[in-house]
């Protein structure tokens, strides 16, 4: 309608513009300033030391979520105050899960519907915005959520949900580069951060990202590319005995080439069962680095079909099909891209609890660690030594130091058992196979629910405390197995499931836990799910969002909860904190949308109040109480 | 994708799900427990008075936006910071224009695409939420706002975008009545915020409403119906000759009959020409009401089409075909529905300035003044006793009692007769017809532009420093003439136009002007336009929002800004403020759109950066501040 001329036109061309959602497209500005100086290596090295800056997803390379900055603090909270919100507009709105960068004045956050903004610190204005044209037939199970950027050089980075990787000059927001890795029709698509490591023998900088796709049986990859140019140094794949790729050319197998954890079959000539072809293990969250061992750390993902019955040998026991290697923590070398070590949370996953959660490297007594919440209730502690050593067996279930329920009543195991590493399972808790003649097998009760006692949303560490702060929830579902056949570009699940309510009181627990016993210090229960990360920092506080609408802040040691503030849609995105002339900021997004209100059931229901939204908020102290 | 049973299919049904703009419609909730008692018409009648709560579009029948509230004041405002925003959500976003209604702890507040949400005032929760199911083929001419609702009794009432009115149950959002009162097809459609009067002679509580649609040609009407029943109880058409309705029969006609201020013509056995049966003059904008006289007093729309030689006699002066009764100030008596009283703002408008701009109703030593600040540039300040007398000419010039220009280089006019109550035109300010042959006529400068010196965003008044606060614009426009026919449901201007800046430096000027004198105390500059109201409180303030996202108070003498807060998408809507348990609140609301970006030319292309948005805001002063 910008044109004058075409009024004669405005009846209806008019009418159907305005009753057509997301019809003005509002472009992009890039009369951007600010944004200036290149991240290097060693900014992001010490990115979890520096208050001045945000520069990776986990705030630092261990993932941490740890600041040591204090200006807000549990004495003062109580007055923390929006400084600015910024909408994502476009009439594009959903969940809002990215956790944002900030460089030099300027703030990089990533919106749904593949989308990335750069704002200034000061005013909250655009200073450009990247929009993805996304082609039709996109299949990311769990909303159009993005959840944030890398930054290295002058360029900026996020996955897409056609299943590429963009690179945008920081500055303007302009593309540099675009690479597809996958196939989005088939089930491919990208939702996690990017994130930068330096591989220490070839002192290469690299971007690995991974994949998504498990609920549609495509097999998760991991890459690692050339961040000038996009070009792919390796890429890994995550199911036993299939092949990477490195400088292009296939690479070695993951694993046991024969792939002896998935059964033997007739499908398309593998030798293999229908599943291994379709076998999931998407590393679609964020990895961390271990730049001492140079080691990549990732979960992957659940094994497809969810059906743990067509990833076993006919009439065996499904613990002796492991379904390598979902469902897991994985360690590969980022000189070769080889898988070098694997600790397995769930073996022959049934339940879709995956094992993408954050593993979170921290030190204790002068060792060091792996932290992890998964989806199956427990927290499980590893050892980095063993996980990173190169040579001998993959598979390392001896690497298990501990393994914590951090919800109530886990049914589907009694816990671990540090000698084998295994987790002892509850007869009865695998969903049987359909009786012959039947669809449906017989419902059992699982919990947690394959949502999981923490699903994405990253945990924090406060090394003064000593503890981990998990947005966990307490829930269970009613679970089945259905007959599956692979069919590209449809759900592969195998499973029939109900979510369900746990407790009368609550879902959502912010549970503040022990590492190395187990103990859960607090609890801070939530009406609705709990799907926001953490953020831990000196002033005492863990800082987290709510699916009703609140950023709060909690005192670390008692989880006593010390303000909040209302921001219209449901909190499900991860909060950072920098500071900037002397003055700390606390910044969040809003928007509600994932996985519960599209997958959740009696719990979807219980969210429909929630309004979606879509904005980026800056918090501060008052001026009296933020000295300088 | 709640059905959990439904995952078979879910791969291209959750694709196609989520990539549809608005698929997931989050239903509402009724879950609400505030918002009871029933709103009186001593209620409504004291609403300028009474400090809990804001029941009139106005804030009081006159509609001076005054609250004597004085807690945020020069002072303090410097530390007014937000209490808590709420998000429309649905993935609907545009222009929010609406003025919120508080009562009893609730707030009630319209939103884009014909929506209404009930939201606690203390938390921001949203109690209900009613979303208009809207056909094809609407045609709202600038943008799917809604500027606000009205309250009585126990319900609220909106008007819907496809011409229809909807009474709400206040505690519920149910619907209790629905009228269609126009054929939207045609261009009848409603974005106006409803009003609710008390007719003195019959008792009668009314609500009256206006229509839109003069850029389809339809004719503007306004209506009165049993606020129970939703049943009109009258009508009155707005063009001259034309006739209302009166407890469903055929009433008197607007003025004369014959309607000798149209030409003669032989359209459709009429007898008039073409204009005549599709004349525009729609009240759109909400009226005002004088309780002592017992009249309606409202604005009325441009003539249509634009086209100034179509509503003029073949070879005569336009300025003979007065176009009556559009683009002036409409008086209209309750019981009967009958016009009794009008004044001309723009005689035969040949420049869509329209004359719905609201009419302010205030004294000065004991006399009843309108006031009135039009898109033509002109601040009108009109003698209420002559307009609302019964009886004599409806069309009153002589009724001017000043003319004041709010805005520089006015061209299309030197100024008001008084002794004539007319324009002193500037020749060769109509666009000429175009040459025989040709398609459009030459191209002229006119200023202010269609768009207006001010437009609908109400101005307010503030008693105490005697002065209107105007969200006036600066800008200008290239303007020529083009044939038209009239086709159903397509625009009817025979007008073309590029909206073009005035100045470099600004557009949008918040304008302090004395209204007796023409004197303007104060200019604020903004570089965007303005299109928010403005509100006047006690505490020496002036509040009002700005294209490019800030919510801001001014000093009521001096125009200094002393505070602003960025909210993240344009303010285009009407800043309220009350109080409650002794505290004062603002509120407003933020999201983009309206008319500019989808009129204005080189302007929409200034205003593309802003993101669209649709929040709701409430701002409060920190605790120590705001002493009980």
């Amino acid at each position: 309608m910008y044109n004058h001329s075409r009024n004669k036109t405005l009846g209806k061309t008019l009418a159907k513009t305005l009753v057509a959602a997301g019809a003005l497209a509002l472009a992009s500005s890039s009369s951007a300033t600010a944004g200036g100086s290149k991240v290097t290596w060693e900014d992001l090295l010490n990115d979890h030391k520096t208050n001045g800056d945000v520069l990776s997803y986990g705030l630092g390379l261990k993932a941490q979520r740890w600041s040591t900055l204090d200006q807000i603090n549990s004495d003062n909270v109580g007055r923390l105050t929006p400084k600015w919100s910024f909408s994502f507009g476009d009439e594009k709105q959903r969940g809002q899960e990215s956790q944002a960068l900030v460089h030099n004045g300027v703030i990089y956050v990533t919106a749904s519907y593949s989308r990335m903004f750069a704002l200034d610190v000061k005013t909250g204005k655009k200073l450009w915005q990247y929009s993805a044209r996304l082609p039709e037939g996109i299949r990311p199970c769990c909303d159009v959520v993005n959840r944030g950027a890398a930054i290295y050089g002058d360029m900026v980075y996020m996955g897409l949900l056609d299943a590429s990787v963009v690179a945008l000059n920081k500055k303007t927001g302009k593309v540099v580069w675009k690479e597809k890795f996958g196939d989005h029709e088939a089930g491919y698509t990208m939702t996690g951060a990017p994130f930068i490591i330096k591989d220490k023998k070839s002192g290469k900088v690299m971007l690995i990202h991974g994949s998504s796709g498990d609920e549609f049986g495509v097999v998760g990859r991991l890459f690692a590319r050339d961040p000038m140019t996009g070009k792919e140094l390796w890429m890994r794949a995550f199911v036993e005995g299939h092949q990477g790729r490195l400088n292009g050319k296939p690479s070695t197998y993951t694993g046991d080439k024969k792939a002896p954890s998935w059964p033997e079959g007739d499908y398309k000539n593998t030798g293999k069962v229908e599943a291994w072809s379709h076998g999931g293990g998407a590393p679609w969250q964020t990895p961390t680095f271990d730049v001492e061992s140079n080691t990549i750390v990732v979960g992957t993902g659940n094994p497809a079909p969810w059906n743990t019955w067509k990833r076993t040998k006919k009439g065996d026991d499904p613990r002796n099909w492991e379904s390598l290697y979902t469902s897991g923590q994985a360690y590969v070398d980022p000189t070769t891209g080889d898988m070098v070590g694997f600790y397995q949370h769930t073996p022959n996953d049934a339940w879709d609890f995956s094992g993408n959660n954050e593993i979170v490297l921290f030190e204790k007594d002068g060792k060091k660690y792996g932290a992890h919440a998964d989806r199956n209730g427990f927290f499980f502690v590893t050892d980095q030594e063993k996980l990173t050593k190169r040579g001998g067996k993959i598979n390392r279930p001896l690497s298990l130091v501990a393994a914590h329920p951090f919800v109530p009543d886990i049914s589907w195991a009694k816990g671990f058992d540090l000698k084998t590493g295994k987790p002892i399972e509850v007869e009865g808790q695998r969903p049987p196979m359909p009786e012959p003649g039947k669809k449906q097998g017989k419902k059992i009760q699982v919990t947690p629910n394959f949502l999981g006692g923490k699903n994405w949303n990253p945990m924090s560490y406060n090394p003064e405390t000593g503890l981990f702060y998990i947005g966990a929830n307490h829930w269970t579902e009613d679970y089945w197995t259905e007959n599956i056949t692979y069919k590209k570009g449809a759900a592969y699940l195998g499973q029939g499931f109900r979510i369900r309510k746990q407790f009368d009181t609550h879902i959502g627990a912010l549970t503040a836990i022990e590492p190395m016993t187990g103990k859960i210090v607090w609890t801070a229960k939530e009406k609705l799910p709990l799907w926001s990360g953490t953020l831990s920092t000196k002033g005492g506080l863990v800082f987290t969002g709510t699916s009703d609408g609140y950023v709060k802040a909690f005192n670390a040691k008692t989880g006593k909860e010390l303000w909040k503030f209302q921001t219209g849609s449901g909190v499900v995105s991860i909060p950072i904190t920098w500071e900037m002339d002397g003055k700390q900021y606390i910044g969040i997004g809003s928007g509600y949308g994932g996985a519960v209100p599209l997958w959740g059931g009696d719990i979807a229901d219980l969210t429909k109040p929630v309004s979606q939204g879509g904005s980026f908020w800056v918090f501060e102290l008052p001026k009296e109480l933020a000295a300088k």
